[in-house]
């Protein structure tokens, strides 16, 4: 369990590397290493040497997973890895990826980042033609459907799955021999494709590209599966989207401020949205702090539009490693203490813009404001670079329940008082928009906007997977 | 890894118990411990709370698998244990048993004891058809095809398992809320049912109900299945065997002395073996030692009908626990002497007759014989308290491949000389099934005769079948 | 339509004959002549030249449907049969039997009589995993349940069949090698075995096998599947039943005299139902007359029993071949004037006593009563040699909806008003019961008890069934 | 049987209509009239009423099949129609379209043009897993694939059926309440789009759709799906097609002249054909005469290029009706002089310029050519207005069998001699294409270059093949 922040929950990671003749196990490793923000909870490497298939994956991060020993048994000229944000519970193993199964063609291997909104109804239909499941994760769902298209060659039974699964994934599949990659209709997930040296890799962003020195090719289009075997790489466009849907919170506080997602670099995108913010809400004030990391990039733009001064007023205890105890309500509140230390000398008889990328419950932001306060500053003015978070994400990500969202349930007044601020101002959706530099409804922005691009499941399942939001994730 | 004693490996065995208001996992554990002679390499229990199915199993003696903390968390009104022999090998946690998978109907738990003749041929029918396998066990055929047969009550479902599946099984299937014992339409493998306080137990041997106090009420019926649930116990039987064909091995080797398998007294045929043998065999010699344990009670009937006295004169050192140590051939050949201990007080300047119950690979033998010599015997006479093993078996125990079998390459005078014994002599199989004291055609005898009671594989997968005879079991 | 005399429906009539070398459809033909009184609404004949399979089949008569050219066409050394009563629509022919089909094993052809009481509920069990329909009968569920188990040997998949359905059916199966006769496991509806120059035949009544100059060999049992081809006839026992239960009403109406059922002779039987009668009923009276046919044999039991003279009273018109005409209402109330004319010779001052087996809608009942007065009798009192019919069958005759059975609706006197007879009494259900020589319980009597042996759709789709209960039949 | 004129055989037309308060079946009926050309053996109608699908088919020609007692009866608001060629035998109306058949999800209908190449293989997968057939057509393996993805939608299940099915169709489905055209992602067999007072037409030719005076608005595109409701009309483009290949051979004879066909005339086209055939061959001669209908447009061109004279030289006695007679090789002979017959007046003492679409055995223009002499021409110059047909078709025509095409047996100068003309040229794949009017490679020509744009059967396959090559066909 990592120290809480109240930020929205990082979702899965996925990489993916077909290269002969590399140790393609530790590429991978490397991979997920740089991909492990997507996901902390678990890791997990499965291996083809185009025989068999060999699966190493536990309950950690990519550091703690992996030993030299257990790498070095990973054998093979495919592989493909993922990390995976996860809620504690008895069931972690089970559903830590990839799976790694048998059917009729032989071995093949999954990694899923996303999340199907008709996994329910598919488990049902299967279950009632005779499947049997061991996991409730809806990527063994995949693994059926796959199975069920055994007669098909995988490449079909992909195309055939895709007509079937509704909601957002971008899939890593191995087969013995190959290696695919899939990407949802609606692109709502990022996945980008990779040169090395005659090999080829697929990761869920370019930042992994850039770890093991592979040159960036391409995004993969919504709706594309991309093949990569002895043959080189092709792609099967085979679904047409009605339009794209790549995930905006990706650039909010997901991805990697070093990756660019469908040819947006994250870091521009964030020092955008901190200049629009300017432009929104100007506010006279001696230093412009970021609520560090996420809310670096958006500081800085903000300090550069308006000339205010921008400082580290707050530092970041970094965390590394994993433990098991589980967090008391107590340790909720100590929690923020122990990861963010305000600096004093900086901040002391300052009126301060602290600038954080979202805020979800409220509760981390209220403590820091406390400590600011503690710490002597004279005014502190909170500004979000995103939208208030409105509305549930059936796509992957754990905003919590919708219950939980300060901003579903307060109005903005309201809001600063529970976090004592002395102004407390959100970037504008159309701001918002304006600043990623693409036709406004590429992205999906649901959770701002409630307008859900693929269909989500009907209001009585929703309450079930209200419920369940915390447990399901990708 | 025990240490090898070149028996027959023993296989599996299986306690179920339906019992409200009874801690029905450590009834289980007892039962299992009961039963630990049918299998020394894993053990499992699952219980069923009526909602909810729980597992726990692992590598290794039920003493060794099961703690008090284990065992509080498997709560429940109904359980079922299996006890296995396995071969040691990456995959042997995958294969222990009980399996435990959801379907349409719920949630279902199984354990088998036996060997499916016919389990690659549906593993492929069924995979044609979109099933996906973990594992490479015959059980997991069976899971898949109840799934199959899913539209069906569970009750109906074996029905059609049961015309789907070919060789040995006997079977406990747990469901939510009913414990259900099946035995092929032979009877190969024994299967008991017994009282506990309005409860009711199914288990391989009726040692395990005297060990948990219950009291024997019948053998299940070849082709028959018990169903227990909150109505009682009822019967259906549907398929009509053309004969039973009890694993006459049972007798000879497999089963604890103070079992009854269908009617018959496993210690007292025991000793009527030995009885017969005295009359086929008659030697002039001064004392009887058996090979402790399984030659004793052939021994002591040999030593009754001669009147030649009875003498342990190797002592045993009883192996506890379980080492994860592979066994060199180096260890083999140490293997027997670690085991077993010629009491030279007893032995020395004696014709001794040496009966043991079966012999395998002969290596054991041979250094028994050896190490009687050096204890200063005059004479070694062995005597085998049944046939020559010719063939392999096909249903559930682990004979090794005929290439292996002594007896199966060489002739009574080649096998002497190997074991180095002054004589040899076998009991006749016509000795043995008279022996019985039921119709000779009620017992499966193929290792001894190869005629074989059921369909076995065609030659081409019975080739295969061999290669890996050492790795199927159940 | 034939002329309506209010009885109860006749259901299905079925012949299979394996006999190399044997003219086979020519017997067929002569076989369902002799079970022409089963159904008379359509006839078919599937015949099998071990390689392939040819059906005829069309609305009518035996006699009409089949031609000397057309027999010529039906070559081959195993055939089945089948005469259908059914109700006239534009589907008729789609509902004609035999079925033939092709599945993955080959060509089949089948023959049913009896109805399945889960027809529906399998219907859309194997529509939603994908089969087609052409027609609505129960016997298309059968073929795709074959169809299904075709991994499986036919009989095995037939055992599986019987697992699924539930209801009454005796049934011919025909592959390209091989004659099946197959009987439910209450055996609700008679089907016999007989042999004829070292071929077999199986029909519905005996009195088909002597039409042929076939040797009767015994009734198939309840639940026993019975095996023909190239090596001879076998057995295969497989479902238990939990109690037989024949159909009463054959030996009320349903079977031809001369036939012999489960042992149990029909003239005879209808006779003592007639001694039975007399014993329950004496009536001071001139003359017993019944009304033909099917009252005869009850009239001269009590005859033989009262000693009062039996007479031919009512003069039957034999009718012959099938007219396309719908009855209207008047042409209801003709019909039966049509088809009986008194003798007023034999009737004319006289005490008559009128033996009829059943009552149905009491629309024929009430004509004759009048006809008789007419024709001058003093007194009519009339019995029926078996109890009230009170309940619908659910097992493959049509005794009509519930709301139309006279006897479900009014008492004992209204009914006696309604048919204006002096006097009306029933045989007993004890009387019946007494009357059969066998255990009460071999029986279905449940249209007169309400007592079904077999699980019946349940209240909601009962309604339904009601409704279509003169659609569906067999 | 028509009088065999040894023409490439026609094929299928397909024919949809949705138009609420329209009188469909009428409607449908004169679209089959105008697509009569295609197929001249059966023809079909069914309608649905948004409830309920009412079919009426039958052998011979529209005319002959439909009264307006039968189209009184096809009430509803959609229909589907199909003309069918089709060889002699007596399994003809099993095979005759549309199909009708209930699955999960309702009724469906369905009509198919063109050919499946991997039509049993997909049996034999759809065989092994319970489903069961009647016919042999590619068409019912298309219907029980749609039932197999009863759990989609019926769109989404004919996405999966495209994956699937490999081969030349186009495709229309009717539901109780959708029309639906599917065109095969090569586009091989036409298929375009009409309105007519807000309903919507679906036929194979535009000159259909003038027929009924409904307005031409697109063809469907190759890989598309056309989904017509209460909603109106809709797109599904999900299969995308490496290339479009239209079939060259509609332009050379089986689409009607004033048909457009993507885009493409037909009529414009064949004059081109002779205008590039009078580039390629230019011969000193007297008059230009077609070989009535198909050379019409071709002898034209040619005269208008060459300013030789145009004359009709042989008058066609225009065929109407079907008969049963058989030909006999006998009538071969005669059928020519039965069907054409020469204008002496026109022909004699000129040197003549015979232009024709195609030759496929060669024996239709040995006889003519006889004629033209005994006609007393002084030269016959013999013009093909295609290049020579060297192997079969696998997509939906019937060329014959390789063994049958005198092209792919002979060299030109003996297909000369073998014909008698003086001087015989055949149009250059070059120029054929050149005359195209769009890049060369949206056609297939494979019966002319070998070079089949989609996946055939293996070359066992094809043997067999080969050898029902004129069974098969839609």
């Amino acid at each position: 369990m990592q120290v809480d922040l109240d930020k929205v929950k990082d979702e899965c990671g996925v990489f993916g590397i077909y290269a002969p003749n590399k140790d393609v196990a530790r590429l991978t490793y490397f991979g997920l290493y740089a991909l492990q923000h997507r996901g902390q909870e678990s890791a997990g490497i499965a291996t083809s040497n185009q025989n068999d298939i060999q699966l190493h994956k536990d309950m950690g991060l990519v550091t703690e997973v992996f030993s030299e020993d257990v790498l070095a048994k990973l054998k093979g000229s495919i592989a493909i890895g993922h990390v995976r944000y996860s809620t504690t519970g008895s069931s972690l193993l089970t559903n830590a990826q990839p799976l790694s199964f048998r059917y009729m063609r032989g071995m093949v291997a999954l990694a899923h980042n996303g999340n199907l909104t008709n996994a329910n109804e598919l488990r049902d239909s299967l279950g009632a033609t005779g499947s049997v499941f061991q996991s409730t994760t809806d990527s063994e769902v995949i693994v059926n459907l796959i199975a069920r298209y055994g007669q098909n060659p995988i490449e079909d039974a992909l195309m055939k799955c895709m007509i079937d699964i509704k909601g957002a994934y971008s899939l890593l599949v191995m087969t013995e021999d190959k290696l695919i990659g899939v990407r949802d209709p609606y692109g709502v997930r990022p996945l980008c494709i990779g040169k090395l040296d005659g090999g080829y890799i697929i990761a869920s962003e370019s930042c992994a590209l850039d770890t093991v020195g592979a040159e960036f090719v391409r995004d993969i289009e919504p709706g594309e599966i991309v093949v990569i075997d002895n043959k080189g790489l092709r792609s099967i466009k085979n679904l047409c989207s009605s339009r794209q849907a790549l995930c905006i919170f990706e650039f909010v506080y997901l991805a990697r401020p070093d990756s660019n997602l469908d040819g947006i670099n994250v870091v521009q995108t964030r020092r955008q949205f901190g200049r629009q913010l300017a432009k929104e809400c100007p506010i006279d004030a001696d230093i412009v702090i970021p609520v560090p990391d996420s809310g670096i990039a958006a500081a800085v733009g903000y300090a550069e539009e308006t000339g205010i001064p921008f400082e580290e007023g707050l530092m970041k205890n970094r965390y590394v490693g994993r433990t098991f105890i589980q967090p008391s309500q107590e340790m909720r509140d100590l929690s923020v203490r122990l990861k963010l230390n305000p600096i004093k000398s900086v901040l002391e008889g300052k009126r301060v813009i602290m600038v954080d990328d979202s805020i979800v419950r409220g509760t981390t932001s209220k403590k820091i404001v406390e400590m600011l306060r503690k710490a002597g500053v004279k005014e502190v003015h909170m500004l979000v670079s995103s939208p208030p978070i409105l509305h549930p994400c059936y796509y992957g990500i754990d905003t919590s329940a919708r219950a939980e969202l300060i901003a579903a349930q307060n109005d903005l007044e309201a809001i600063r008082q529970h976090i004592s601020a002395d102004s407390l101002h959100y970037l504008s959706l159309e701001g918002m928009l304006a600043s990623m530099g693409k036709q406004p409804d590429c992205f999906c922005n649901a959770c701002f906007s409630g307008k859900y691009p693929i269909e989500i499941p009907d209001f009585k399942h929703m309450g079930k997977y209200i419920m369940e939001t915390e447990v399901k994730h990708g």
